[in-house]
């Protein structure tokens, strides 16, 4: 099954990839490896801190849009998902308060979708940590890296 | 023209690059990738925190130094910024307070003078982050990685 | 002299490397990198933030200790850490407060472990910094990039 016939089975429609506005591109690639800017949801997500504005289940939920989001502009990158080999590297960022602790849980929301849309080769290594602010206070910011077949 | 000549263009002198004191490297290239420390300003930058104690214009420019520091240490590690094939990835570290919204503007300090020095080249993913207090409470501390040739 | 045998010499003996329990792995190897997930102390390690909970020299403690655990999943990755031809790059990640400012001096436990463990081969890129929380309260998380041969 390719990775297109798998998001259909999965109800899955990308959504149209976010444009920077400044002097940064929301991907470079570099012999097999492509870098994917740190990536936010749309402006329809709730914003805040994770714990605080929104509920750990609320955090999980942007996690995944935000997954959604990063496949979405791998495709713009690449053309076809299937020349995705592996899921190399997940930076998941949780705008959060200073006693907050399920960062993984919520970073889970992306983590989850790489499997389900690429198997085993979504497993991926990662750090699912608490940042002070994040740009306009989205609640969920991820950054990713891929290497390409 | 070599980048070089543009910097002699734009009026840039490279400041001399800082050397670290425990145990570990200002850059490591490992193929053709070109890692570079956590980099920070001058001792004469502003510091504090963004939004707080600095003005987003002063963290904008205190990111451009970090940027220059940046491409000092490039140069000590190439000996020739010729040599810079892309400006891969930057991760832009903001000290700053839990409301704070804007660390994009202050990151394109670095942004504006990567794409300054290095042309289409210097057009890198990025994420642009707050990050609750950096070394001896420097503004802005940056990381980046370089595709060389 | 190999790897194993300065472990010896150093008098240490590895842990047993944690297993996550995520739809996330510990480490992926892509061409000569090897990719290390973020990793925490074992559950015996003080939590908090360092500089209110625990002293800069316990933060030093804990940072070696995840060091160790580091080189533990390199060992599980690789088989024969004499197959790591580099410390590339460390992301020490330091759960503080507002205005703590010795985020180095804490990383310096893992930086100073991978010199006496790796040799010149240890010496890396790194970033420390501050974050505002980390999963389950842990005071330092590392996350790290080696060359393999």
């Amino acid at each position: 099954m390719t990775v297109a016939e798998r998001l259909t089975e999965l109800g899955i429609t990308l959504p149209e990839p976010v444009r920077p506005v400044a002097n940064y591109v929301r991907h470079v690639q570099t012999g097999n490896l492509l870098f994917i800017s740190g990536t936010g949801p749309t402006k329809a997500a709730p914003t805040g801190k994770v714990g605080t504005d929104l509920t750990v289940e609320q955090g999980y939920d942007v996690a995944r849009e935000v997954g959604l989001q990063i496949i979405a502009t791998v495709q713009d990158a690449l053309g076809d998902l299937d020349r995705v080999a592996r899921v190399v590297k997940v930076l998941g960022m949780v705008n959060c308060a200073p006693d907050f602790r399920d960062q993984p849980k919520v970073i889970n929301g992306c983590s989850d979708l790489m499997v389900e849309v690429f198997g085993d080769a979504g497993r991926h290594t990662r750090s699912a940590v608490g940042f002070v602010a994040l740009p306009d206070q989205i609640a969920v910011e991820i950054e990713a890296t891929f290497e390409v077949r």
